[in-house]
């Protein structure tokens, strides 16, 4: 799988025995693309990430057209993922959204929150509690449907306008999107800032407040290096959910609006040396992740899907 | 120093109070430069680095200037670092270098050993036990000579033709190092395949025989984005010297050749974060990395480099 046996396997104590990856790539990953991916990338883009052992994989949005104009074909790609064996969720941003995912036969669904009022007011255009209320009938109708719901929170760490954010702010906002009916929360480091030690506060006040780690996902920006020694610390608090993006696709690292989405490669590096099971075949990540930076006329951020193809050629 | 108020500072248990950087940048992260690098840059470049507050900073080598032509000037370059307020070690390969070095009234030394007997030929065309009977009159007359040295012992964890390297092999020469009369040793990732629990087992299996964390430093390569996570695991044992090039410099990440040393900014900002010490004003360090930058002519790998340079611009 990676060259002459290479990480070497070593278990550390107090680890899960497995992790699993929530593949962003398709979703999160694209959707600031400047130029449309087109249809048939986007299906194959999926279809590879199954193929490689990814068990849930975001695959689009419901969000509006013309918020998201790279995502605009959702009605279009779902039914060209009907034969993928995996879990498929997609985000919705409200009732509307809901509705036509829905009428596509959606399992899962997602909706994306803020632990910051200036971030909410951002990208939400409302107050965080304006933007709890109108999640509530769509997690309710989700719910109601049979679906699985993910509450995203971002800006869990740090926030651009407002700096540092407070744990107990944070700890109180997953609660209200866990009492919402949210079967998961993933807790977002938007702008890239946390630390291994902040991890582990966030993580122990919401275990004091009752939130369990297998309700809990990690979602880490490699804006500052920081992404996978903050995975390390979250893994020590109990979470085996962890989000990720193949080839860290999702905010070009050059651009001012770079977001840097942990590379799912570095991620399964990392577990594979840590002989936690992901089930995902690094190799044909790796091959993948190559494969869609062509599409996309760029080379992958991701480190291991830098030397891994060095390797290859 | 950094971007409001970022990142916020929370300590976890078990981590060390401070921590000691070495930095290679000048030695092991311009020696592989192909332009030469002009006398007065590197001058400026180690004078920048004590004012940012590294307070130990490996200036340059005594090898044969044939081997390392870039470093050919470290008989000029000495003396105009007279005045600079930091620990500035040498690299030394043998009996010559040594002499060169004490001449110019150096004060530390350090050689480089090899862990494996394929990496001992290709970089030093002798055995591992050969290489060691080099270094022991080096090692010895440098101690006479009251100089602190350091042993770096790379390949510890994977060898690009051995593949993983068992644990045992690097505590015998790690022991046969320190007995020759090493101060400190240097555990090299020099490929950069690590993972943390491989870190942990290294490190513990060191500790059980008889080799202190403080006579240990660790030298993280960040090729599969494991640099920073690997020494949150070291921090853990009980290692307090940690190495690292200011900006990534060592290593292009697009050439074959690539070692991506972790970038001293990358590790500072967990540092910070994590409430450590080190000294080190993160700002003007960073400046002196695009600095650095811009005389080489092209963007730092620093991933902290790049998104502080971003706010700055």
């Amino acid at each position: 799988m990676t060259a002459a046996g290479l990480p070497m396997t070593v278990r550390e104590p107090g680890l899960p025995d497995r992790v699993r990856i929530h593949e962003v790539g398709p979703r999160d990953g694209l959707q600031n693309e400047k130029t449309v991916v087109p249809l048939e990338v986007k299906a194959e883009f999926v279809h590879r990430l199954a193929a490689a052992g990814l068990g849930t994989i975001e695959a689009t949005s419901f969000v509006h057209p013309r918020w998201v104009p790279q995502l605009a074909d959702a009605e279009q790609l779902m039914p060209l993922l009907a034969d993928v064996d995996a879990r498929l969720p997609v985000l919705v941003p409200n009732e509307r959204g809901l509705e036509r995912a829905l009428a596509l036969g959606v399992r899962e669904i997602a909706v994306f929150g803020s632990a910051t009022e200036s971030f909410a007011k951002a990208n939400l255009n409302r107050t965080v509690e304006e933007s709890l209320e109108m999640f509530a009938p769509v997690v309710a109708r989700a719910k109601d449907a049979g679906l699985r719901v993910r509450g995203y929170l971002s800006m869990c760490f740090g926030d651009p306008w407002e700096g540092p954010v407070p744990v107990p702010q944070v700890v109180g906002v997953s609660r209200r999107l866990l009492e919402l009916g949210c079967d998961e929360l993933s807790l977002g480091d938007t702008i890239g800032v946390a630390t291994p030690g902040h991890v582990g506060a966030l993580l122990g006040a919401l275990r004091a407040a009752g939130v369990p780690a297998a309700a809990l996902a990690v979602h880490f920006h490699d804006t500052y290096g920081q992404a996978l020694a903050n995975t390390l610390a979250a893994l020590r608090h109990g979470v085996t959910t962890v989000d990720a993006s193949a080839g860290g696709l999702g905010g070009c690292p050059y651009a001012k609006s770079a977001t840097g989405n942990l590379a799912t490669e570095d991620l399964v590096w990392m577990l594979d040396g840590l002989g936690i099971a992901t089930g995902v075949d690094l190799g044909l990540l790796t091959a993948t992740s190559v494969w869609m930076a062509d599409r996309l006329g760029r080379p992958s951020p991701s480190r291991t899907v830098r030397a891994l193809s060095r390797q290859e050629t």
